[in-house]
Formats: C-alpha cells, sequence, structure tokens
C-alpha cells in the first residue's frame, strides 16, 4: 500500500522542536512520508529566536509546486508564514489543490518571541482561513484574528469560534491551553455540525516547545491517512499527550516534547 | 535519562526524502532529538531539484551558536553545502565544538543534480576533513576530493581511502554504490587501525534517493547514543538496508527510503 503523504509549509526551527522540523518528526512518527516547503529560517533554541532568515516568496510557491506536481500529497498544514509576501505566496501556492488544508495561524512563540509581522494578519483572513478546512488559533491568536476579547471562559470561547467561522473555514479548533482553567481542553466547532469540547489529561510539564505545531501536525497526519475530521483531532491529541508525558527536559528554556513516543511505547 | 542529541548542517529537500529531513527522520527513528542548521533551500522531488536558495552564511552560523550554545549536542553531520562561502562558515561554526563530527562531502544528487559549487572542492579539503572524525564519499566523490582516478575496484578503493586519510580525517568510510560490484558494500579505513570492508545486502529497488544522505545520520545517531565507530556504522548499514526494504514507491522518479521501519517492525 503507498504510503499516506502531508506537506507542511512554514519556518524551520533550528533547535528542532517546533516548526517544519515538529511537523516532519510528527509525520513520521505517525507513518506518513513528510514533505515541507520552508518560508524562513530561524536561529532558536529553547529559549527564544536569535535570527530570522525569510526565503523569497518565488521559493515557496517553488517548493510547493516541486512537491505537489510530483508526489500525491494528501493533506497541508501552514505554521509560520512571518509576513504578507509570504502569506500571498502561500495563498496562491495552495489555491488550486483540492486538499484538506489545516491553517495554524502561528504568531507568537510559546517562549513569547514575534513569528508574525503585524500587518500580516489582515492576508491572513482574507487570504488563508477562506481556504482552510480547519483553523487552530490558541486562545491569543483567535483573539488577534476577531475572536473577540476577553477570552477567559468556555463561553467565551464557544463565541470566539462563532465569529471565527464567519471568516470561511469549514471548522475551527480553539486550543485552549492557554488559560488554567481550560489546560488540555480544545473546542472543535464545524460549520456543519456542533461544537465539541475536547479534553485530554494536562500533563504537568514546562516543556512544552512545538506543542501547538505538533497538534496541528497530527491532525493533518490524520486527515491525510483518511481519518474524519474529529477522530483526526482526538488521535492527534492522544498523540501531544504523549509527548508531554515523554517530554525532553533539555536546554535552558521550554525543551521539546518527545516526538518518538510510539517507539517507546511500541518497544514497551 | 536524557536523550542524545544530533546536529544536522545541511540543505533542505522539499520532498522529504534527502538532505535535513532524511536526517532529522533517521534521528527520531533511532530515538535521538535532532536539531538542524540550513545552509540552502532547494525546491525538489524525487526526478530533480527546480530552484535552490543559499541562505546567508551568518545565518548557519546564528542557528549552530543558537543550538550548540544551549542544547548538550553529542554529535554532528555535515551535508549539502553548496558554495564555498557556506563551508567556511560552517567550518568556522565547527571548530570550537570538540565533538565526533561526520562530513558526508555532498557534491551531486543520486538524480544527478549537481549539489556543491565548482570552486568548493579545495574549501571541503581545507576546513573541512581535517576537523572530521569520519567521511564518507561516494566513489564519485572519493574521486573528486583526490582518491585517485579509476575508482572501479575493491583494490583502488582501498588505495583512494588511504589517499583521503592523508587530507586529515579520523577515519574514511567509501561508499561502494556507484559500482554494480560493490553494490552495499563500503570501505572503512580509520586512522589508527585496520581497513575493513562491511557488507549489506543490496536491496533490489530503483527507489534510493537520500540513501547517502540516511546512511550518514545514522551514523551520527549512533555516536551521538555512544557507539564506537565500527558499532555506528555496522548498525547505519542496518537501518539503511530495512529503509530500502520497505523503499517508498512513490513520485515519477526515485522515491525515497522508508524511514519509520522501525516502528513497522515494531507492531509487527
Amino acid at each position: 500500500m503507498p504510503p499516506a503523504i502531508a506537506l507542511t509549509i512554514g519556518g524551520s526551527d533550528s533547535g528542532g522542536g517546533a516548526g517544519i522540523q515538529a511537523d516532519l518528526k510528527t509525520f513520521l512518527a505517525l507513518q506518513v512520508h513528510g514533505c515541507s516547503a520552508i518560508t524562513c529560517v530561524t536561529a532558536q533554541n529553547t529559549c527564544g529566536v536569535t535570527r530570522v532568515d525569510p526565503l523569497p516568496p518565488a521559493s515557496v510557491l517553488a517548493q510547493v509546486e516541486a512537491v505537489c506536481g510530483d508526489l500525491p500529497v494528501a493533506a497541508i498544514k501552514t505554521g509560520m508564514l512571518l509576513n504578507r509576501g509570504l502569506i500571498e505566496a502561500t495563498a496562491a501556492a495552495l489555491e488550486p489543490l483540492a486538499l484538506p488544508k489545516l491553517i495554524d495561524p502561528v504568531m507568537v512563540s510559546r517562549a513569547g518571541s514575534p513569528l508574525l509581522e503585524a500587518d500580516a494578519i489582515e492576508a491572513y483572513r482574507q487570504l488563508l482561513l477562506p481556504q482552510a478546512e480547519l483553523i487552530t488559533p490558541n486562545l491569543h491568536e483567535a483573539r488577534l484574528l476577531g475572536g473577540g476579547d476577553g477570552l477567559d471562559d468556555a463561553a467565551a470561547v464557544e463565541r470566539a469560534a462563532a465569529l471565527l467561522l464567519e471568516l470561511g473555514p469549514a471548522a475551527v479548533l480553539i486550543k485552549g491551553g492557554g488559560l488554567p482553567s481550560l489546560r488540555g481542553h480544545d473546542y472543535l466547532l464545524p460549520r456543519d455540525g456542533a461544537g465539541t469540547w475536547l479534553r485530554s489529561i494536562a500533563v504537568d510539564t514546562p516543556h512544552t516547545h512545538g506543542s501547538g505545531c505538533t497538534l496541528g501536525a497530527a491532525i493533518t497526519a490524520g486527515r491525510a491517512r483518511g481519518l474524519p475530521l474529529l477522530e483526526a483531532v482526538q488521535a492527534a491529541k492522544a498523540y501531544v499527550e504523549g509527548g508531554l508525558r515523554h517530554a525532553l527536559a533539555i536546554g535552558a528554556g521550554q525543551g521539546p516534547l518527545c516526538h518518538w513516543h510510539p517507539l517507546l511505547e511500541a518497544h514497551g
């Protein structure tokens, strides 16, 4: 049987815990062949980002075309897109592709580094959200995209998801992790159905670098393997929970999750 | 126990079969946390390379410093370095690091695309080979680095390894794969011991994209985990053999090996 293939479009994290590195590792652990189009290269470790080099927008187009012109990609994820030009190139590259597209509107890293230039939010709203099968903002990103202020309880999150649906995605997943009372609780609202709170056990670790990227990548891997959206999100939450349970306490800041935990479990 | 950590310095292959993607996938499959410093971004698929964007040399330095200034990296590999400026930056970044360094002198892809500018070979010889614990040229690269012409039998390979040792690495592994009579046979010559022919079963598949990167990455993972060099090479050859046995027949050209085969074997 041919393998499922997924493509991630995003930034490179030299530290290997987030960005396209987290995505490719997640795809591999879920037995999906991972391809990537790099939008920018960060010098980054568990403490933060020290340098960012954007690629030319034409490079992103060329990368996506090289991949999708040759390989039967089954699902696509976007991560760090950095600026308006890169968002425009990504949107143009994705436009002709009739595939499940997960848009993770990456704006600020867990360590607090800004990952998106300020004038780029409108480009997200206009060009990418309408193409999305699913968008996966955290509370901060949901607010910046237009989900309303005061996102500090479950009811406000549900209202925000309804507001974000109006921007065009087929479904919205708002991640509650930024709020102590909602840790491990995410709200999924599809256009064509009822909203659902999905709960996983909140793992007590400071080493969460890349957990947002990893969740989105695991959902994308599930969709590439043909899982329905709800099941893909549930399986992805279980994968992230396992990664956090085995999180890597390395570096002076927030360490990454363990992306190879299926191998640990397989070997007992 | 903290995980072993390895760093790869090289090019990005959007198709995901070679370059830093192959390296990071290999590290993950061998339960090593992978970090990366990207030297250039290629638009590439199973048929070849359609575009190359080099990063500024200062970006490579910043990426290596961000990683090695924060994380206890235990072994380093270099792959596609593209041009003289990137080789110089890589050599300068590696110079202060007293770690096992594997230099894979990538020059031409398996699909025939040139991956190194012509004037850069001398920079390899002067700046990188003397720092190497191990260099891993194929027959073509061994010839270009100064291993002599007529590399068409085992005796010539053994002579070439001795010539390349004089350039300063602590050991040389010449990969015989380019010659039908030497498929799966590699010659390891350490400075302080006898040469050994290492043999694996030659897997009959056209889908070998990234097998050179993968072998080097698997050796680097073994060294990061503390294996002696000979054992690391033997284990790496077994990993590549498994990857080729499960190779992915995707794309119109040479598909990649399967990097997740330890998961297949674990699950039976």
